[in-house]
């Protein structure tokens, strides 16, 4: 996680000495504009005003992320955090088979953030817009009572004809996921471990080693834009296609159930690295389980016709993991001695047992 | 404000109980389409897929409003919030004489609110899209440790020789108003003090009689997109526009800065109803004061050519308030008298003052 040092504020200059304009000008000055045929105005008036090239329709969608509940700053530097807010927009766009090109943020926060907190911040979101050539466009800054809150809206677009869906898998259909699963949930099991031992005891230093790719994957998502652009190469246009945000059980059954299709998953297929099952181990929990169950994967859960198998079935970083049925048969998991294992969605619980 | 009436909570439904898809599924459910030929997919996928009409550029703006900070709960009903959080966003599209087409919602909520509570919400943010023709194409809604947050993202497009920005007016051309101004400040301030002697005195009933204007003013705006139907109609486009979001002085210093030119504001020309004046004069205060500094008017502040003028000087919605000057002449205001205030914007203290 090179450049992501997390500076420490040897200066403090409090938000109530900038002013709102000032801030916003302070945190998007010097913003590159990477699609200057598409991006006719960014920051700076009341709207963006933007151009979608010749015979593309538009994507937009938009996330919002609460502070205890989305992301916690005992473990999570603002530069990660500006990062992961930006990425998991992108990975929205990504998932329609689309290509993003802008991003509008509003930001509320309370005066306990310094101004330098807030550059962090936007440090973290540039360089992701800049990673994947996307234009920041607005930016709106509000105080908050307490707690901070991070809202993303993503801009992108797709020629007309190329655009996925959830609805368009149909029976035979080979189901597809990009790169591995339940890493993000095992970097998460371990951050909020060494949170707990931290509280208890201040003066321990965390024990982070040999974990690195799964903390990275938990605080630093990639939206998998890479695969969008490996399909196109490939000359395979997914049936169906969504990321993987909350589990994999959960987007498999989206996809069912706006396809109208039943699904056999393959529970030996499913990609779990090395790591991540060596990080699970220490929790006692299955590497399906997190796979199907954790979480904020961002990897890309797509469906292809059987005839595009040959198009796919050498590329290291798409994996077949099962395949759609009729309606009427459900949506099961395989495992190795042939049972049949009913897929469910685990139980939202985000509004359940919370302190007000 | 009929239509308006707040439901109590007869049947309270927990949201736990509904978990996040039943919960979006119900709040978004027969959502109407106002332009098929524009909205390809609303709610429901990873993005929304929108198509802009050929020869326009489309504009986007967001806001992140929150409890506390910018509604408060005791004197602002549900459904008027959500009304409210749709029209200024509008605003902003009025604001660049574009059209409003869709609009997307995000929403942070703790399990104070019961799904009742947030139809109420919803309920008012549909009857706001419904009355300008929007289609509401995203939703997305979660969980908050505490307080309510309300992302809105506006979309809309117009004519690309149309658009308006802040940049544009000229030496000498005249500034424009609509409507009359500073009375959103009247009410707040009438219900900032029904507020006080409520908590002082629970028994007591708010005495609002003779200030329904002033109270739907800052209750239930209303975007001016008449004034921009009227414009076109009358064949004007105004050379710089924007609303009038944070107080008249504050604007006109934006379209000055942005289009490098001095402004002289006639203090007599602010348009400000008999029912302001009324209702300010119980606070003692002058009702320029409230126009230039009070906020939340979503009036349209424009300039247009001298050379218009014929066109627009018969409109009862539209006040010439000023005219441009070279910008070493800087920003005044002028009284009857003849001598010369110069204009600031009040010092924004969002920041500052805050319990966190």
């Amino acid at each position: 996680m090179e450049n992501f040092e997390n500076k420490s504020g040897e200066n403090r200059t409090e938000l109530e000495n900038l002013g709102e304009f000032g801030l916003i000008e302070r945190l998007t000055k010097d913003l590159p504009v990477h699609h200057p045929e598409s991006t006719l105005k960014g920051v700076g008036d009341d709207a963006a005003v933007l151009q979608i090239p010749e015979g593309h329709v538009q994507l937009v969608s938009k996330d919002l992320l609460m502070e205890g509940v989305h992301f916690d700053m005992t473990y999570c530097p603002l530069k990660h955090l500006g990062y992961k807010a930006i990425a998991v927009n992108l990975s929205d766009i990504a998932a329609m088979n689309g290509k993003p090109l802008q991003v509008l943020v509003g930001l509320a926060v309370s005066n306990r953030y310094s101004v330098e907190a807030l550059e962090e911040l936007y440090a973290g979101m540039k360089l992701c817009c800049d990673r994947y050539g996307v234009d920041l466009v607005g930016g709106d800054t509000v105080s908050s009572r307490s707690g901070m809150a991070i809202s993303v809206t993503v801009l992108g677009s797709a020629p007309r004809n190329k655009v996925c869906y959830r609805s368009g898998a149909k029976e035979n259909d080979l189901l597809c996921v990009s790169g591995d699963l339940g890493a993000a949930y095992a970097g998460l099991l371990l951050l909020e471990r060494e949170k707990r031992e931290f509280l208890a005891n201040p003066n321990i230093q965390p024990d982070f080693k040999d974990f690195s790719y799964v903390l990275e994957r938990q605080l630093k998502p990639e939206p998998r834009l890479d695969i969008v652009d490996l399909l196109a190469k490939l000359d395979v246009k997914p049936t169906a296609m969504m990321d993987v945000s909350d589990g994999l059980a959960s987007e498999i059954l989206h996809i069912a159930k706006a396809s109208e299709c039943g699904c056999m998953l393959y529970q030996s297929k499913i990609p779990v690295d090395m790591e991540t099952c060596k990080a699970l181990e220490a929790f006692k929990i299955l590497p399906e389980t997190a796979a199907l169950s954790g979480g904020e994967d961002y990897e890309l859960l797509f469906t292809v016709a059987q005839s595009d198998y040959e198009k796919i079935k050498d590329c290291r970083e798409i994996r077949v993991i099962g395949h759609m049925v009729e309606k009427a048969q459900g949506c099961y998991m395989v495992p190795e001695n042939g049972s049949l294992i009913e897929l469910r969605a685990q139980g939202w619980q985000a509004f359940a047992n919370r302190v007000e």
